[in-house]
């Protein structure tokens, strides 16, 4: 029974796995202001200077901006996001 | 021994969605140019013109230009994210 009852919990967690990757179900954002319906970030194009990298993984430790976080992330779960840089030309 | 099973696999789903919450482990991209290493946009501030609003659900089908594609997935996942607004003030 033991060993029926392990590969059922597999296939349930590759069910979700699965699952994920093709209905885009899983979140996106696992910590951020989740106290607020929809976390909107505004930058005025005055504060950004001569270029601005802004976070698009939701790991950033000075979210709205990228601290390099994306690349733990993708790292450990095999994504390949990075941010939006914005600068001058 | 089906009931067994069937409890079995959820309790194999419930794990890996609680472990994706608890680690953070989900991708937050599940389709945009999944061949390159690292996904980075490069906006010319001149382009901005008065605003723009940036994607950061990952979800556009004008990335990395917000479609509002946010709300769909914040309604269906529970998430709550939303874009990067950059506008002259
Ligand atoms: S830290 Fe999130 S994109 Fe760089
Ligand atoms: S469509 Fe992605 S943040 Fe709006």
């Amino acid at each position: 029974l033991l060993p029926f009852g392990v590969a059922c919990v597999a296939i349930g967690y590759s069910a979700k796995t699965f699952l994920d990757k093709k209905t885009c179900g899983a979140q996106v954002n696992p910590c951020i202001r989740k106290n607020e319906a929809k976390v909107v970030n505004t930058v005025d194009i005055e504060e950004i200077g001569n270029q601005k990298a802004f976070c698009r993984c939701w790991r950033s430790e000075k979210f709205p901006y990228c601290d390099g976080s994306h690349n733990k992330h993708n790292e450990t779960t095999g994504d390949n996001v990075g941010p939006l840089l914005v600068k001058k030309s």
